[in-house]
């Protein structure tokens, strides 16, 4: 099936020209970038020589639909939009990576991303979250691949939301991503002498992604949940930790937390549920699909700690969304996405 | 004065080695490692060959007793008590690094640490943390220097409880630490080739600096206090930076809460209470004794994230050790300690 | 086809666990460690959690023999030899990834590694250097996989020789090594804190590839060639980068130099050279079998520099022995090894 | 002594603010930038908030001149010469650390750099590598600090050549650098992202220390001296490694080549010549003004290895500019620079 990489020179766009090459079904049929436009991928990203014989393109959504059937759209919030609603237009299957369909309610993705570029095909896709949408994306024709934050959260606390075993409000996220989440932008402080041996926090509690975690935890709870995310930059490239720091209603132990989570991930193959004691950890992630998640309770306190780890480019955003596509195709979940991470 | 450093081949005695180096008031008379009496320091640690003329020797207290007025004291928790008391007895003046004297309870020491090696000397030793004992400090013959991790969470969470502005529980705390907050040890777990790009959370919930934490927290609130501690490694060396989350009693906003920490740190010389959305980083801390706070309100939400950033070698150990010797003899606080970090 | 990976526990085993799960020939039969024997591999190394199902054991040839029709051997030098020699009694096809079969010379050898433990064995590998000896693999049933190292030098370099457009000595090779090189050692000097911001050289002149970089030279030139090797270690865990710095015999431009190397790697699949300006890095070969050259000529001072990037676990290592595989059974030379790099 | 700091928001710039604010004899009397004129230094750079109460302001030599008696210049060169012309016609004392005063051609200079932009006092400043120029900075006025590269070249391999020891064709140099000696620029090779886990040579041949290390080395062999300079990038922030590659003139032990650097830098407070056997490494110099060497002799091979550290921000920049104050002024020449390194 040949496929379309549409802002395929960021490092998820990248991330996606590496899975659809390892991908048995799926054939690169064009990949694009505005400012590389007319440079053979392979002499503007080194690591693709001799891997990729496409030039990038200009993302002119007729065209693309003239040679692809399905598109991964990789292209920041508001530039999505528009290029999503011309290849639907135009038939093509579409995973959209930004945030421009994420959402239920078009007051709060106006309220957090302003004005909404695409009006016509809000509401129109499925929450690109496999573990918990996985129904919904069989046949779907658009998807809207979860955040990196939100996968990285939801996984541990939907089933604990859903089963009412926790308080919804306050929860607190606490984050921390490696610097290729913030993409390849032209910052001082994303320079690597201003990184290297540095950590901090950033945008806490005004972070886009909180409203996302919340819609889906409210979902899972049928009810409002309150969500103080705090996410900070760590030095290292690919990966997000995250606690989700929550207090139980009832008493809970470690055990009966982890047997939360083995049973509502039992036919998950890329969620893996760690034994007592073994905590998530980026090496075991590393460019792969996997989502390593444990609980750790405190029946004291009558808090409870989730933690996960992934790779934020593949699980929280590439191949999250050939995940989606395996599933809206009908194809086994993890065609082409399970591989050894390179863990050292 | 004439001082020692016991424990002086680890990281944090290393770096006390450097500031002793470059205090005007103090001249380094001795420095033990058992591993490497006899070795010339310069040559054991190749960073200080031309800086220091003495051996590596044994810590004999009576025969350091000879020699120093005063001594740093950098050995693991338990061998440290009899050290300690042996040079108390001959008279000399002890900061102490481990936790072997940093509690109140007896019983609370024994359970997180085992049975005390030096019970009558238990009690008599000022909790070292300047900033909220520095009345007590002067003149004080005993330091129990504060840990890392307690250092980086009382300093921006105490003026709060004092103050009756948050609920005293549940606090959750997430911290991450750079490596050497895990000392000089051989373990496979602490390798570069398993650390670089690596990031996870270890001991959650099972972390001796809780009951540090919980003592001095409760002091502060005039009532027992539940903290649930999550400590993470993160790939740098040097530095912590923490989030402690908690729930407001009332309305509190950013500023409120920045204003709180501004009048309880108005004198303090090494705490800088940020500006409004500016975050506490490592870099703007490495080398110096600096910690940083900052705070965010979410009155929506009832919730409060209180930041911090420190070197957990300096103002989580070898710095933070000199200032209560500083007060302790009733210098300037911050003689021989201020200096500017080295960002990059 | 059944495979064994003898001394699966190490950075170099792990990375051909990794390669044998995705190559479409091969099936994983049994992986050894003395140190886990027993011990599931997957709880051993979380990253391989689920997709491993076999448990480490211990490296008894005979009983490999029953199960694995090929074993690559990933022990250190004189662990090794007798494991092959037992294997290759046993009928087992074997790609050894020590330095024991390596050589030519056995004076050599023990000079530089002490009594050889299967000298009834010694000669009867091809030297695992694809690129050099591919019709030499073709059908060969014991393989002596290059050392990193060398293979980072020789791609570059053996081109001149042949050609007699360099001279033999003296060539300089400075290299600077990911950590990952030095294996899972418990050294103090391995330590995230104490490689973290540091680089420095280290057995200069004394390092064991320096013969074997020797011998393979002097076959390409024809005569005795002198090598003088400054290997360093750099603040990350993959890869190799070497300058190799020599003197030309009569004038040879940047351009004249880069067809030399384009000729001789024009039917190699993993050679890269690179276009004129472009330096080899090692982001664009991490985790990949990739090896990047390039050349610059100095006319003026009639010297030249060739440059190359390995990743040293996989070209230099597991990678390689998987290639040397495929072309001993005559299989593509790039089955199961052509992905993407993950280039960040 | 009232300085001011030209250029200050730079890397090296912030060094100079830093090791100014720790000299007993200096006070810092202004700090210029012309991107954040009139912003408090501790609010543009948090790690010196609370240390330096001035704001930086633009770079007028006349305004300048009323407040300081000695400025360091920290511009581009280009930028730098008519600040230092006009710094110098207001009776400032200069230390000046761009390229613009460092030729002694002025052919040569514009061959590399350009058309000169103050002419009239090219060739009038001392070159500022102390260990080499001690006696002519001694009441200098104008001193054009050596670069971060030539100072680790250059201390190394001088000796040798003045003793007529090594041949002065062809020398190698293989130089490792960290991040920052590629100064706060925008681009996107010097992202995190780009360069963590990376290493690459730049600018191979075509650097522009290579004519100011022939310069300096012709002077020192009495000859004209050809250099292959091949500088690489690896993934930290500070320092500078190097390999200096030489051919002896006759037999030369490692013993022999270490006595030869130990006398040529018997009264040189920063240089450490290390024992047989240790190699310079970046962590045993981060922070400090030491430059440690040693040297490596191959007696059969007839060549040698030079090797040194450098902190390339102190030593290589700031440091070095301050040293050469202090023996320009007559003082001490390590004063207010012995300090331990920041080793972890």
């Amino acid at each position: 099936m040949k496929v379309a990489v549409v802002g395929a020179s960021g490092y998820v766009g990248l991330e996606l020209l590496r899975l659809v090459l390892r991908h048995p079904r799926l054939e690169l049929a064009a990949a694009t970038s505005e400012q590389r436009a007319g440079r053979p991928v392979g002499e503007a990203f080194p690591a693709l020589r001799g891997l990729v014989d496409l030039a990038f393109e200009e993302a002119v959504p007729e065209a693309l639909a003239r040679r692809a059937e399905v598109a991964f759209t990789a292209l920041p919030h508001a530039a999505s939009a528009p290029i999503v609603a011309g290849l639907r237009k135009a038939g093509v299957t579409v995973i959209d990576l930004s945030a421009d369909f994420r959402f239920r309610s078009l007051e709060v993705y106006e309220e957090w991303y302003g004005a909404h570029k695409a009006p016509d095909f809000f509401g129109q896709a499925v929450y690109g979250l496999p573990e918990l949408y996985g129904a919904e994306l069989r046949g779907a024709e658009l998807a809207a691949s979860a955040g990196c934050y939100p996968t990285g959260a939801l996984l541990p606390l939907v089933p604990f939301l859903r089963e009412g075993l926790i308080e919804p409000s306050p929860i607190f996220i606490d984050a921390k991503s490696g610097v290729s989440g913030a993409g390849r932008k032209l910052e001082v402080g994303l320079l690597f002498s201003e990184l290297d041996g540095n950590s901090l926090a950033y945008k806490v509690g005004q972070h886009r992604h909180t409203p996302e975690i919340e819609q889906e935890a409210a979902v899972a709870a049928g009810e409002p949940v309150s969500v103080t995310f705090v996410p900070y930059l760590i030095p290292t490239i690919r990966g997000i930790v995250s606690s989700v720091l929550v207090q139980t209603r009832g008493g809970l132990t470690t055990e009966a937390a982890l047997e939360v989570l083995a049973r509502a991930y039992a036919d998950a193959p890329f969620v893996r549920v760690l034994p007592a004691g073994e905590m998530p950890r980026l090496q075991a992630v590393r460019g792969s699909n996997f989502c390593d998640l444990t609980a750790v309770a405190d029946e004291r306190r009558g808090t409870l700690v989730l933690l996960s780890a992934i790779d934020n480019l593949v699980k929280g955003a590439a191949g999250q969304a050939v995940q989606c596509l395996n599933l809206m195709r009908g194809w086994e979940e993890s065609e082409g996405l399970l591989e050894a991470p390179l863990a050292v």
